[in-house]
Order: C-alpha cells, then structure tokens, then sequence
C-alpha cells in the first residue's frame, strides 16, 4: 500500500539524494535530530524545543516498515494509518471468511490482538558520527572497490554500534550525499499487533478522486500494539493524546520517516525528468491503468484483481503528476535557476574552493544528454523490464544470479554479495501469489510498449519477440511458466547456471535472451550517465556544505526527521481551500456509490456523530512519501493527529519545498475519538489514549 | 481515417493559424502557387519551374475530403493513398457479404468501379486576390460585428466569382491569419469511383508500432477515377506515371494541402502547449486506448470494434506524442526564441511600425496565465465535453440549438447563423450507427477524467454527477437514451426548446444541466484567452509581412499548396535510417502475427515479386496531416509516388521545420507497379498508368 507511505524500493534510491538547494526557508525543511534549526523555530513560532522535548519525541516515535507511527500510551499503543496496516488486514483475512480490509478490525480487549506477520517497530536510541571512518576506509579507491570499501565499513560500524543484540538494529546511513555518514540505533519489537483500523471504505473514503486532495474526509488512523515476550511493551515514552483539535495558524511539528527527495538535483536533471522519463513513465502508466480499470469490468473476481493493483497504480499516477506541475511550473523552476546561480557564484567567488569543485554542474549537463538518448532502452529493457510482471522478476533473477554465481566470488558485481545473494534466495522462496489476470496484462503491455517505444527494429525487440506477437507471446509465457511454485524456483536456483540453460520455462528462456542486451544498456547507463552524474553531484554536495554549513539539511533517506509548520490552508489559481473539515461534512460527500459509499457502521451512527467535529485538516509541514503515519504534534508535544497524505502540491516537494502551496493531510486525533466512541465503542482504547 | 489525412475540422481551426515564424530554411515552406520561391528553387536543385510546369501541376492535383491526390492518366484516374479511401471501401462492405477493406478491391474492367458515396474531387483553376473587398466591408467594426461583416464579404466574394455553376466551388480562405485573403475556384467532380484498393494488411503493414515511424513497408495507395455525367473526365492535365524509383538526392516535389500548422505561435503558447494543454490530452488519450485495447479481448465483435476505435486514438497518440517531443527539444525551442527575439528586434528598430505593432507578445504571454488557470476547467466541460460520446454530442447540439433558435435571429451567435443551424440539422438526422459499448467507454471515461481533473468539489462535477457515479451514470444515460434514432432526434429539433425541456431522455436532461456551466466557462476562454490572443497574433502577422514580405509562407489551411525537397534519410540520436526499403525486406519483417502479417496475395507471389524493387522512402519535403496521397514529382514533372505518412519528427512540423530530421514518407510508384502487376493482375490499370 502506498499513499505517502514508502514506496517498496524508494530508500535504496536515496542514496542518488543530497541535501537541500540552499538554506531553507520558513517551514521547510526534513530535518535530522542532530541538526535543528531550534533558533528559527523559537524565532517563528515561539516554541522552545529543549532536549527534553526532543528526546521524548524522538523516543515516542516509531518506525515501521515504509511508514511512521508514535506511541500514544504506557502500554506500546501505537497511532499510525490504516492504509499502513492494510497489508496487514489483508493477510490476516486471507482465510477468506472474514475481509477485515472492507469490515476493519476492532479488538475489544487485549487477547484479541491479533500479530502482523513482518511487522516491525523501531524506536531510535542514537545517532553517532562514523564519517571519518568510512572516508579512511575509502580513501584513494574508486569504482566498484570504492563502493565495496565504503559497504564495508559501514557494516563494520553497524557492528561496532550494535553488537549482536537481537533486539537492537543499527543502520549506517549517508546523508548530504556522503558528506556525513550516521549510524542510526533502534531499538527494534518484532512482535507488533493489531489493534484497531477502521473500515477500507472510511479510512480511504473518496478513493482516487480525493487522493493527495483536500477537503478530505478520511479516518485514515490504526493502532498497533509492540509486544515483548508476549506481554505489551512497557512504553515509558509515548505522546499524550489530545482528543482536541487545533486552531489555524497553530504551530505542528511532524516527526516521521521521509522516503526520498530530490532536492539537489541541477536545473538540467529537473529538466531531464520534465521532460523525458516523467511523460514516458505516465503515459504508460495511464495506459496500464485504462486496461485495469476495463479488465475490471469483467467480473467480481476481476474487480477485486483490477482493484489491488489500481490502488497503487493509480497513486505513482497522481505522484507523478503532481510532480511533473511542479517542474512544470516557471516559477519554481526560476527559483530552482536561481538557487544554482547563487551557489555557483559563491563557489566562483572563492578560488580554493572553486579549484576543489571544478565545474560538476556542466558535467552532469552533459550527461543529461546521454540520458535522454539512452533512457527509453534503459527504461524499457532494464529499469522497468518485465512490466511488473512477478513471473518475469523472477525468472531475471534466477538468470542473473546464476550467471554471478558461476563466477569466482572476488569478480562478481556489488549486488551480488553474499549477504544480497542471501536475500534473493530467501525471496525467491517466500510463497507470493501470481494473479494470472493481472501477469498477462502487465507482461504484455511491457512488451507492447517495448515494441513501441524502441521500435520493431530494435535488436532488443527482435530478440525478445522473435516471430511472435506480444499478445502470443504473453500467452505462451505466462501460461506456460511454472515459476508461480516456490518449489520450481529453488529447484532452479539451487541448480545453478546448468539447471537454467537446460531450463524450458518460457520465461527463464526468455529472460536468457534478454539478458545481454538488457545488460549491455545498463552498462552504458552506469557509465555515461550514474557514474559522471554521481561524481559531480558529490563535488555539488560538498560545495554547499562549504558554502552554507549546518543551515542546510539533507535529503530525505526514511530516517527520522522533525518538521515545523503551523495549521493553514492554501490558495491555488484563485481558489482558497480552507484548513479543516468537520464530520458533519461527510454526509454531504457521500454518495452512496462507491468511492463515496460510507460503510454501514458510520451511516447507522450519522445522528451520534458531533457535526462539527474537525475531520482532518492541513498544515504547511514538510512532508513527502515514508511519512505516512507521522505523529502531528502540537507545542505542548502532544499528539493531535496523524499525517496520511499530502496536497497535490506536495508531490513536488521531491525537487523543493513551495511553502505557499505545500500541505501536509492529517487525521485529527478529534475525529478518531469521536468515532472510537461514538462508532465502534472502543472504550477500552479510548481510556488507554485518555484517560476517560 | 486519419494517418496524415486531414482530421476532421481541423481546417475550421486554421483560422488560429498564420505564418512561417520567418524566413524558410532549406526545403521549408508550404508555399502557394502564387508565390512560390522559384528562385530559391532553382539555386538549390536546378529546377526551373515555368508557368507551364506549374499549371500543369496544379491542374494535376485534386483535393478530395480531407485527403490530397493527383490525376495520372487522361481518363480521370486519380492516385491517392488507401487510407483516404478506407472509409469508402467500408460504406461498401456494409452489406455485410464482403469486407473491401479487408480483402481490397479490385476492378478489372470499369463497369467494375463502384461510387464513393460522398467523396468528392476538386481541382484548382484560379487564385484571386480579395484582401481589399474584405478590408472595406469590416473597417472600423470589432467583435461579432467585425466577424459577420467579413464572413458575408468572403461569401459575396466567392459569389462574385462562381456564380451559380453547380460544377464550380469558390472557397474564400484567409492567408498570413487575414492578412491576405483569396478566393480558391475549383473545378468540382461529385461522381468519384473506386478502382483499386489494397488489403488493408499490407497498405498499413506494421499497423501502429511502424505508424510516423521508417523503415516502412506499406502499400498505402488506391486509385479512385473522376466521373461526369456517367462517364470518365477527360483529363487534359495529368501526372505522367514513372515507373522508376528515384534515387538518393534526387529532388522532390509535393503537391497537395497540408491541413493545418501554428508555426506563428510565440515561444509563451508553445509552452503552454508543451506544459498544460498536450501533456493532459495524452494522458487521458492513453487511459482510453489502454481501456480500448482491454475491452477488445473479450471477443469477437469487441475486437473489431475496438480496432475501429484504436486506429484513430492510436494516431493522435503519435501525433501528439511526435509534437510533444519538438516542444521539448530545448534547440528546437531556443530556434524559436531567436527568431522571436529576431521579429521583435527588426519591429523595435523602426518606430512607426513600434508604434502600430505594440507589444503583442507581451499580451499572448499574458493570457497563457488564463489559460493555464481556465484549461482544465475548459477542456472537461466544453472543448471535450462527452469524451466523443455520440448521444452526448447529438443532445449538446439538440439543446443549445435550440436555445438559440429560441432567440431572435439577430441575437443569436455566430455559430448559429441560418447556414449552420442548416448544417446542423442534416447532420443529426444522418443515418450514424452508435456502437453502445465504445460510447459507454468513451462517456464514462469523460466523466471519471472530469471528476478527476476538476475534483468533485468543482460545482460542475456535482451538478453532472448528482449522488451518481461515474459508471452508474454511464449505464443509465446510455442505456436510456433513444437519441441513436434520427427520428427521435429529429423530433427533438422540431419541437425545439419546449420539446428539450420536456424531455424524459437521460442525455438531453444531462446536457440541459450541463449546459450552463458550459457556456459559463466557453465565454471565459473567448474573453480571456482567444480574444486577447487573436488580437495580439493579428498584430504579430502585420509585423511579419512589413519585416518579412513575401519572402515568408503563410500557414497551412488545407489549400494547395507545393514543397520542394529531396530523397533523403536522417540521423537522430547517433542512428541514421536509410531513405529506401525494398520490396525484399517485407519478408523479413512479416511475422504472420498482426500487425506484420501479410495478406495471403503477397504470400503467395512472394517469388514472382522482384525483392530489389524500391518500396517506400524518405524525403526533406516539409507536409503535414492533409498531404496524404499527395504526389510526389520528380524534376520532369512525372509522379514518382504518393506520400502518405511522415516520420515522428514531422509531427513537430505543426511547429516548425526542421530539416535534419522531418521527413516525408513515400510508397513510390515502382512498388505501385510491381504491385498491380505480379501481385493484383491489374493490367488494364498499369497499361492505363504506363501505356504498356
């Protein structure tokens, strides 16, 4: 599930984010617990954030898997989303008598708290500095000894710092693109159960069309509780609950994981994604989506498939487009112009400095060139081959692996080190369910607009098509591959590089005869445009910590991080949104057809329900995709909501912060009371989070 | 059919249209015949083209709807492409026994030839200037009085020269965006007849994957035959057949009338283009062919339906996609800013024109901030409101109709004059089949989009919707509408306003509601965005012509109009296409799989065929939509092919020529021939064409 929250994948990527264009402006900023702006928050609102403070938030905040969350009571109660719980739902609905993702789930008392397979909560202990280590580590090495010097100090520091305790995580992270290097300590509960969430139809009431808008009527709000040794986890830091809503201009801070941002991109990367991988990626995707959305008209069973996989297609949909109004609006884009001239000139004005950076961002000009002549075949053969298709993902895998594991262990790629080859073993043989419907138009839709993108006479397209047409082939090789038995696929990996060539899967052959040239691009991808762009784009980083110090903060990288902000709505082309809707809006809203159908338990308790209760309200906090869940605080550090969503506007926060524009949603801790109460007669968890 | 032929109505909207930015490059310009740059020719190619060389050739080439052709024998044979006669070929299949389109057709004798219901083919005799007579009648008026006085100039005028003669058409057409206006006298032949067709397999071979792309294997030829009083026209003026392929280099000539370009636009439209208006229309173009495509696996008759649909969704895919790529080409646009800045330099540096030009470019800029604010709003509710629904569209018509017509004659619009109510009604009582699974795709997906785009908070969105989804709606208005019978639509425009109002019919009571906020929004563009605009660009055309003068071509506006050039391929991101294919390499690419599969005539003659024999090519000439089945001449004046496509660079040519990259595509004659010959036995055709 997405939403904001983490998008599978996205933290990997982090490491391609630096740090902010230039000192940050009111309220923006993602900022670390080591670097606050404390001054400039008490200069703006007032608000003293002393350790105190900041230590019992940063101790009441959780982190999930690709969500955020905070403990609200003694006992390891912990607020986050419904739409961060829903894999959870899902699975423990997977009998198929009970759909607690449509019915929600409400345990009244503790032993009816039922575990969320995977889930895991960490609450931050420390940060400690490892930067000198790894850049001794280092030093003097480049290309693939470079990377695997610097991973392995990294791990080595992870050990240092942790330990071989069970219970504890550290992760070594780079921030400011490698000018700073953290190890970040958690304590980790890998017991964590569920508590409450609500029904689908209310969590994520308004579906698509209300997705990253506003108003918004949503109690898009779960609980979850940490368990240890079978016993809740004794939570000495958690947020008081503050059942009431705040007031417009009201200082919130939000404190979360963030995913990713991109917000030290040059002007020339930003008019990459403009203009050559943002359209091709949507229109595809609208494509993709069309066929869903009629797939789905064929039957129960396929609206239910065509459903799933809308979910997430059609929010990267409306990401991406709130990102490319972002670069496709002049202004930001002249703000983006100026804020590189500023600090080019400033580098020019110092000679030592400017003979240490050189001219990187002509360098990475340059190799915008050699993206947009390479990146439809990068796209289409490498970065998003197979479409998605799960049957096609594992058959690249067994191939690749196989092929570096025929290798001697010192010449084979970073990516398949030990401990990943691990990994991909241990993936390839969990149980997933491939959805057949869904496989064939994924696959063929890849090959469809592989053919049409690269062309029929593509080497690539002649090798992947041969003689057939992308819709014979989907049938042959999805209905021919028996890669959907987790048996098949350890059969295949643990036979090697024989076993596969011998293999006549159709896909395991047809990934075989893709391989070479998906291969060859990526090698031309990593040399003309990741290796020049990542070098320059290093010298830019340590330019701007030079040039502006600590007032920077770094790229988002799904660590924890504190927002300022304050309660407001927002005016866009001449149209004001206020801050805050009121429960007795959502009668008006509601349809009675779907995705405006409110579920049968709100309906019967319309008259119970307080009409001016606020419902969810915005805030100029700065938030992106890995915050869902984030606990909104208030200047006593109290809870007062959760964050679930943000503006349109706020989708371009991935390349900048517009404070003008830039909202984050939030589910009012007032709205989920009022329904704990007046709904599902949660009283047990309403006095756990009251008191009452 | 669309390919390059002219897309309907889009020669109503050349009326946006104007000039060449400035002064043409190398084989650019769309040029008149009378005033062609035969000097520039001469320079170039060594061509001398006399006044006989030139009435021969416009006496040679015929218009036919939406389509170009040229005469090439003296019985009235007329060469054009396939896909300017696939809508005939299918009226006359409508029995149902045979599929013309499908299997061709082939008239050995011409008693054989069938009539083309409707088509019709005019040849130009003369050009007459009337820009003074419109002048005089509007001096001094503005507004709707300006636009009426001079559309009853241009009437009159073309009056004055046809009189009464039923044979004749005179057509006044504005040039340079009124600067110049003319009145075109054609011959006019309303008895044309099929003679050869291709399959459709083999004229569009490589279907939309190898659409405005090269290599090109297609056929995409047919001849149709002018016929008067019952016989064939004598046709002194014809277009020698040469059998013989051309070589590279080789200069050639294109006759024929392109449909429309905006290549006056100023840098702040293009951007408009490039960032708000294209990007959304592709989107949403790419979710209805994602739904098309779907919706066509669930059997037989869904797919063909959905063929039909696709061809022409598919093609203005591409074509927005190839003008999408131009506006993003920062060199394609810094071209265009120079030549701004050009325009705008040489009016500064001479007072008196200053003074009388003003700052137009200063004003359209302005009015693209209206437009980027006004655009969605626009599109949904008014430029696309139905989504192509044909009950939606036929009930828009039926109620603002008749609201005029409720009016006095006097008060109503321009839109409504007597002429065009005329118009208006024939065209709803037209026999048109409505096909109730496409028109509840395209109805239901306009209204899911206008929810999306405007929100359902937008008053519109409500007032459409009510407690209706998109879907429930769809099903109810297109189930429930018996508008797919002329009679009931007839009587609707009989009993007019009062009979509307009255009116049970889901879709006249949703156009009846829509209505208002339709109109509110349409007069907001007109007074916010074109009327501002056309000022200004009316302004920026006088500036051209006293810097420019003759030197510059006016915009296409579906007139004759002749491009010079040459064979050639081209080069682009570091691949070169050759500018030949060969009969030979057919067989290379045919998969047997749609769309590379062959029909089974060319299977079968596979080794009669000479494999060396010239296919399509390429050349510089600078056309667009409306120049399909032009011919292309060689220096002798003989046609050497039809041009019936360009490659995906041409598109940006609604822009603006660039000739290292947009290029003409051709089936040239030695395929036509070879063609006839060993595969169809058309040998009383090919002895008509060559005399042998």
């Amino acid at each position: 599930m997405t939403r904001i929250a983490l998008l599978a994948g996205i933290a990997t990527t982090s490491l391609c984010a630096a740090g902010a264009a230039s000192p940050a402006l009111a309220d923006e900023g993602m900022w670390t617990f080591d670097n606050l702006p404390t001054a400039q928050i008490k200069a703006d609102y007032g608000v003293d954030l002393d350790a105190k403070w900041l230590d019992h938030v940063r101790l009441s905040a959780v982190r999930l898997s690709g969500c955020s969350a905070s403990f609200v009571s003694p006992d390891g109660l912990i607020l986050t989303n419904n739409h961060c719980v829903v894999g959870c739902t899902g699975n423990l609905s997977s009998g198929g008598k009970v759909d607690y993702v449509k019915q929600g789930f409400r345990s009244k008392v503790r032993e009816e708290e039922l575990k969320c397979a995977g889930q895991t909560a960490e609450v931050l202990l420390s940060i400690t500095d490892v930067t000198d280590q790894i850049r001794t580590a280092s030093a003097g090495k480049s290309g693939e000894d470079f990377i695997k010097a610097r991973d392995g100090a990294m791990s080595a520091a992870e050990a240092d710092i942790c330990g071989k305790a069970t219970n504890l995580r550290c992760q070594a992270i780079p921030f400011y693109r490698g000018g700073e290097y953290k190890v970040y300590k958690f304590q980790r509960y890998t017991d964590v159960r569920l508590v409450f969430a609500p029904e689908f139809d209310i969590a994520f009431f308004g579906g698509d069309p209300d997705n990253f808008n506003f108003p918004r009527y949503d109690l898009d709000s779960a609980f979850l509780r940490a368990y240890e040794n079978g016993k809740p986890v004794k939570t000495k830091n958690f947020l008081k609950w503050n059942p009431n809503a705040p007031k417009e201009g009201d200082v919130t801070f939000v404190v979360g994981n963030p995913g990713s941002t991109q917000r030290l991109l040059t002007v020339s990367q930003l008019e990459t994604l403009r203009d050559v991988s943002i359209p091709v990626g949507q229109l595809q995707r609208s494509e993709y989506r069309g066929r869903l959305i009629q797939y789905g008209k064929t039957g129960d069973e396929a609206r239910r498939l065509a459903g799933d996989a809308l979910f997430g297609t059609e929010n990267s949909f409306k990401v991406y487009y709130g990102r490319q109004l972002t670069l496709n609006d002049q202004a930001f884009m002249n703000t983006k112009r100026a804020q590189e001239a500023e600090l080019r000139a400033k580098v020019a004005a110092d000679p030592a400095l400017a003979a240490k950076i050189g001219d990187p961002w002509a360098e990475i000009e340059k190799a915008q060139t050699a993206y947009a002549d390479n990146y439809l075949v990068y796209r289409q053969l490498e970065a998003e081959s197979g479409g998605g298709s799960r049957l096609y993902n594992w058959a690249e895998t067994l191939v690749r692996a196989a092929k570096e594991r025929a290798k001697p262990e010192a010449e084979r790629s970073a990516a398949y080190s030990p401990s990943r080859l691990a990994r991909m073993e241990r993936g390839l043989q969990t149980e997933t369910p491939v959805e057949l419907p869904i496989e064939k138009i994924r696959f063929e839709h890849w090959l469809l607009k592989t053919r049409e993108y690269l062309s029929p006479d593509h080497p690539a397209v002649k090798v992947l098509l041969g003689k057939d047409s992308p819709e014979g082939l989907t049938e042959k090789a999805v209905n021919g591959s028996k890669l959907g038995d987790p048996a098949v696929r350890k059969a295949l990996w643990d036979g090697g590089l024989e076993a596969i060539e011998a293999s006549d899967d159709p896909m395991i052959q047809l990934a075989l005869r893709a391989d070479p040239q998906a291969q060859a691009i990526r090698k031309i991808w990593e040399a003309e445009v990741e290796a020049p762009v990542d070098a320059a784009a290093e010298r830019i980083a340590q330019a701007r910590f030079a040039v502006y110090g600590q007032s920077v903060y770094p790229d988002a990288t799904f660590s924890l991080r504190l927002s300022y902000g304050k309660v407001a709505g927002w005016t866009y082309r001449g149209t004001t949104i206020p801050a805050f809707t009121r429960i007795g809006g959502t009668w008006d809203r509601a349809t009675g057809e779907a995705p405006f159908a409110l579920p049968q338990s709100w309906v019967d308790k319309k008259d119970a329900l307080n009409p001016e209760t606020v419902f969810d309200f915005t805030t100029t906090n700065d938030i992106i995709g890995g915050n869902s869940g984030s606990p909104v605080i208030d200047a006593k550090g109290q809870v007062i909501g959760a964050a679930f969503d943000g503006n349109i506007h706020s989708l371009g926060g991935a390349y900048g912060y517009d404070g003008s524009v830039n909202r984050t949603v939030v589910v009012s801790t007032a709205a989920i009371t009022e329904a704990l109460t007046k709904v599902y007669g949660m009283d047990n968890l309403v006095k756990e989070l009251t008191g009452k």
